[in-house]
């Protein structure tokens, strides 16, 4: 395909694009294929020749979209959102087009020197310690891992990359890892991917508020010492998944301070609230911390894959993941940031383009009022729905998620309550009218209601609430 | 920003791109950046306020795009190629706008059943064996890192997961894994990362031509097993990233097969050559193999990030990488493929649907036409080295790599030749005319000379020869 061939398909491809971001709403949110529906429509062996891009792109409309689930409908309560917007697809058109392998800062400076400074940009705007030096991987799940293997090393005297954590094993040493009960899950799969084991992971005990209670901490800590083990690392959550649940950061940073235990922060969906003010109580404590991370690609508006992961040390992150062959020297290895020694992968896509593109476009005081706009929205609802005997709220207001059940007088059964709500749940997500998903609290199935995409305004939630008490009524 | 302002916008971003693609020759090949001077353009702090798109996209232009080393250039000769194509930007600017997190089969069912399909295309087109199946990574280190943890758990009776690999070692378990002297670095990182250490890391002993020598590997098995070790893998390299070379798939298969232990084959690069018949030569053997892993976003035209993995039990990777707590639950869960499970990271963009593009748009011929011409340009120009009396060649043909030093009658230091080519190779990338990257070959500094960029004639690789005689001449 020739430049000029691409400009005209280009130009065909941007209207297609403004007219989807015009109509996102016309869509079901959650596709409603049946498994099966959509590889039905994709030959079973590759063409040998080459097919025009017409038909191409007409295949595309016809048998691609039925299979999508649209995250960027104001109706996706699901999950937590992925936010983007108009600015941040800009920018992804000139990355993929430039295709630069970011690798190392040889390979396209810009791409090196610019995450730098949307680290640095990120770090001040959620008011992160002034020495955090920052990086951007492609998920907290990889952003969490690498904190696990740093921490590991630093608990072994950088012992276990070089010998292997089953030679430590045979000397004795075993390491332990904390979180509270409402952690995310990348944490028990990290703890696996780098050798820990899911057996040396201990989950806290929470309190009534969802948070790790430090007394429940300090005494696992101590039984593991007693027991021989060397505490490696312990993982905060600020707004975990199931229920935003926000740990005390202070006591537990305190507690990790006095015995050198790494402290991680996963902020990964509420360090985006973190650049309004009035949201920064969190952070009492953050100086404990010794690494954080958040995904700008769950509620800042740029396109997924987009985490940042901040440390302190950056030199013991470089000391644990770098590998320097001699085809990946350069005149300036050891002068500069090469960042693929900061995280797994090798390859690195410009992704801090995106970044520049979405702060510059609405400035800090844009950002910070999309967050407080979808804080005050999601208040409003709890507070409807707190007011509705027939509901049930499960976890309390986190930032702009909360949960709820449908809990009818005459029912009381834990079980029904349980299929009750399931069933609710599917015949929501069926009508295509709205997307939600649910959690268990503390056994009991619940809707979680998250508030976050780009264009949602009141009218979506209110939308989303009718809906839900008319689909409630209707299961009586 | 409105839709429509997105149109306007994005229809002046299609003619910059166009405008890219048809005069990316005119830039410096490796940018001619110093460090630090594009951070110097970049504020210290985010704005507060919106800017204008206008503005940002001149400041894009005017101060990013010299920080930019231009993988897309047609005489870019470094590392490995990463050569994209017009259609598969095209597809990417669907993906960004679409910006569906594509975790589970319910959050888009087309991006998990293109992918299927798409991994199935590969498959056959590399004529891979037909129980094989596929997902998308994003880098090879990433699928590499997969299967060292499912060859793992399979060695640990799926124990390390579990209890960890200290628990093991106390057990007097320890694992070995088996690379030749040529393997990637990625190997030897993510020996790292799994917990295995560099210390279990077996380094063959390779023949002339830089293949692992099978003999050697049985050696080193019988010793381990000898002294009390688990051989866990065997990473075997089709098309090494230092010299291209080619482990000999058949021999150390039948070793493997023999010990039950998990063979890994590394073809990152040369496995886009194995859609051409006439290289299938380097596949025999591969029955014996478990796991497989190349990048389209290589050599086949597809934007990174999209590295295939496939593996002959996949039901052994989703044990080793699945986690699925009640938030991630759908309807479907265990009844449809949700592809979270079989890689490291939780989210995923929907990377399926470059490759559709790329391969219809140019079909398995077209796609052939371009792999059968960059090794003949390679060919064309090993020739020319070859019979160059000042020149030696250091690393023989692999498809379209090689490399050489300029070695002139006069000069018979080993060390003064290291450092004359050194001069020489930074000379040629300060000129901006092309792009070349460096390698040891025992021991002695050698340049590699890789051909695979989309837009590469013989025009370029002569210019390129021109110029390196040239450069060398004036060193003399």
């Amino acid at each position: 395909m020739s430049p000029e061939e691409f400009r005209k398909h280009g130009h065909d491809f941007v209207d297609w694009m403004a007219d989807y971001l015009a109509s996102v709403e016309d869509y079901s949110v959650r596709s409603q294929a049946a498994p099966g529906d959509i590889i039905a429509t994709l030959p079973a062996t590759a063409p040998q020749n080459p097919e025009p891009m017409a038909d191409i792109f007409a295949d595309f409309q016809r048998d691609v979209m039925p299979g999508i689930t649209h995250w960027q409908h104001p109706s996706f309560f699901a999950y937590f959102p992925a936010n983007s917007s108009p600015p941040s697809v800009l920018a992804e058109m000139l990355t993929s087009t430039l295709a630069a392998q970011c690798m190392l800062w040889q390979t396209s400076p810009a791409g090196t020197e610019m995450e730098t400074r949307m680290m640095e940009w990120l770090r001040d705007m959620l008011s992160l310690p002034s020495d955090f030096q920052g990086v951007i991987h492609d998920s907290a799940t990889s952003a969490t891992l690498a904190a696990l293997l740093v921490a590991r090393e630093r608990a072994t005297g950088w012992r276990g990359n070089e010998e292997g954590l089953a030679a430590l094993g045979a000397e004795g040493i075993m390491l332990a890892v904390y979180v509270s009960e409402e952690a995310h899950s990348s944490i028990e799969k990290t703890m696996k991917v780098a050798g820990y084991g899911k057996a040396a992971l201990r989950k806290i005990e929470t309190d009534d508020e969802f948070a790790m209670q430090p007394e429940a901490l300090s005494a696992a800590i101590e039984a593991d010492i007693a027991a021989g083990f060397t505490p490696a690392c312990v993982t905060a959550s600020l707004g975990g998944t199931g229920t935003g649940a926000v740990d005390p950061l202070r006591a537990v940073g305190e507690i990790c301070d006095g015995y050198g235990i790494w402290l991680h922060v996963d902020a990964a969906w509420a360090g985006s609230a973190l650049i309004v003010p009035e949201e920064r109580g969190m952070l009492d404590g953050i100086e404990f911390a010794d690494s954080f991370v958040f995904n700008p690609h769950k509620w800042l508006l740029t396109n997924f894959d987009c985490t940042a992961f901040f440390v302190r040390d950056a030199q013991a992150l470089e000391r644990t993941l770098s590998l320097v062959p001699e085809y990946l020297r350069s005149r300036e290895t050891g002068a500069v940031i090469d960042y693929q020694n900061w995280s797994v992968p090798l390859g690195r896509r410009f992704r801090a383009l995106k970044l520049w593109f979405v702060i510059r476009s609405y400035g800090v005081a844009g950002l910070q009022e999309m967050i407080r706009a979808h804080i005050a929205l999601a208040r409003g609802l709890f507070e409807e729905v707190s007011g509705e005997s027939a509901f049930e709220i499960m976890s309390p207001l986190r930032l702009a998620l909360f949960s709820f059940r449908f809990h009818p007088a005459n029912v009381d059964d834990e079980a029904a309550l349980d299929a009750l709500n399931e069933e609710l749940l599917q015949k929501l997500n069926d009508s295509g009218e709205l997307y939600l998903t649910q959690n268990r609290v503390r056994g009991r199935y619940a809707i979680r209601f998250s508030i976050g995409q780009t264009g949602t305004q009141k009218a979506h939630v209110e939308a989303a609430w009718a809906k839900i008490r008319d689909v409630a009524a209707s299961l009586k």
